[in-house]
């Protein structure tokens, strides 16, 4: 182990993410206090109860000069907090977040701070499940889960060392790449399935056998459909900041899903054989 | 437990489902002797050595008078094996199938025999996974789970409790209904979610940095492309047996798609909050 070590850090938003980083930073003994910002007190002190963080504060003049602030709020309330952040952030405070979409992080902090602060260095922990608040985190969250940093071109390399230093202690495996590589790639692994998810259930939801479509469903679908028991409103911010990239992916899927259902309709067996088989080769050598 | 057994049960087609029915009948003491049927020497004679069946033949005529016989194989060989099985059923022997589709399969014993036989009564159990072959079987895979009857107009009352009884032995809870009924339920809880996760993987396997994607999928992507690992024939085989209500929920499901694609792209946040509002609760409450 590292003598990586955080002084202070302030985790802004204790919820799953937000809490799992605390707990994991904790076990891996990388921090010595963390102070829970956010505007929910019920929620802070349940998170305080729970030993996620040392103590609170619910507006940022409170907050006592954090060496590493983490942004863990949702997308859409990212650049109102970045105002009500600016005249507390030192030059020397490293800022980071775990937003699931990175140009629009930039946007926002461009917006704000006219550019994005050199030690700023946006982040994106590819973990977490339909679950939310801080009840629902846990420390091995990101053990063995992959990391996007995505530095700007002014970012210092002393803060993206910090950041990545933050995550390796939590057991994650970092990687940069650009944000917009980053929103292209999410689009598609993530973004994407969400919303067929969502999609799915939404049309089987409105036709009008629904309760007993539901009542025949298997493993197979409560396994498909998870993620759409995904927070609405996380996602809905994320389709509105990562919009460009996503609705690329959804065109191309759109034309994909044409294709097929042409297929199934001319019955055309060696279309679909093909898709199939391609398709199972692909899940059964990148998924494992 | 009921004094239900079956004197001699012969299973057509020993994997997955074949074989697991065969383990849950003897474990529940519901059945006498087990004959496989299959052309594939290899694979009988390891159901035999795992003590799924007792014996086996290649050929029906070998078969030696069954009470009765279970279908399973793909659809797209069930004719062809009613063709080959039509000289040897006595006009006592109840006849089943577990074929995913229901309307295709009366089709077929109507091709078959002239009109479907009064002793033949369809069936489907509403389980499986994305793994084949008899080496996958297992005694509890039906336990409860749903299984549906679809008896035909004339199917005799005796046959369809003899399959019912046989099914509930497994501890499975039978239901009955129509076999167009079926196939519409059906489309909609399972062959359309596999159409999305097989036209969701191949969309992305044929992007230019597939192998970088599918390096940044996550737990939700494992799950929700899970389906996608099933077997190609027999999905090849439902999409032509299933082909009306399948293309008519594709078609619904690609118009749902298509307005949340224009509200993505508009950034039209409330339609999008609404529908993955709707589509959480749906989810919540039927999935649990």
């Amino acid at each position: 182990m590292s003598d990586f070590h955080i002084r202070h850090l302030a985790i802004v938003g204790v919820g799953l993410i937000g809490g799992s980083l605390a707990l994991a930073l904790r076990q891996a003994g990388a921090v010595q206090r963390i102070t829970g910002v956010g505007r929910n007190l019920a929620n802070l002190q349940r998170a305080k109860a729970l030993g996620v963080i040392d103590d609170f504060v619910t507006e940022f003049e409170d907050m006592d000069s954090p060496d590493v602030i983490v942004l863990a709020v949702p997308l859409g309330a990212m650049r109102a907090m970045m105002e009500k952040l600016k005249p507390f952030v030192s030059e020397t405070t490293v800022l980071t977040d775990v937003g699931s979409a990175k140009q629009s992080i930039l946007k926002d902090a461009e917006a704000v701070f006219g550019a994005a602060p050199v030690n700023m260095v946006p982040g994106h922990p590819i973990a977490g499940n339909e679950k939310h608040g801080v009840e629902a985190a846990f420390k091995t969250l990101f053990d063995q889960r992959r990391v996007i940093l995505t530095p700007h071109a002014h970012s210092a390399a002393q803060a993206t060392s910090t950041v990545r230093q933050m995550w390796e202690a939590c057991g994650a495996e970092v990687v940069e790449m650009n944000a917009t590589h980053h929103d292209e790639v999410l689009a598609a692994t993530s973004h994407l399935p969400h919303m067929l998810a969502y999609a799915l259930v939404d049309t089987l939801a409105r036709m009008d056998d629904s309760q007993e479509i539901f009542d025949f469903a298997a493993g197979g679908f409560r396994d498909f459909t998870r993620i759409a028991s995904s927070d609405p409103q996380m996602w809905h911010d994320i389709c509105v900041a990562n919009r460009e990239a996503l609705v690329e992916v959804l065109r191309a899927f759109n034309e994909d899903l044409h294709r097929l259902t042409e297929a199934v309709e001319q019955g055309d067996g060696e279309f679909l054989k093909e898709t199939f088989t391609r398709a199972k080769a692909a899940r059964d050598q990148f998924c494992g």
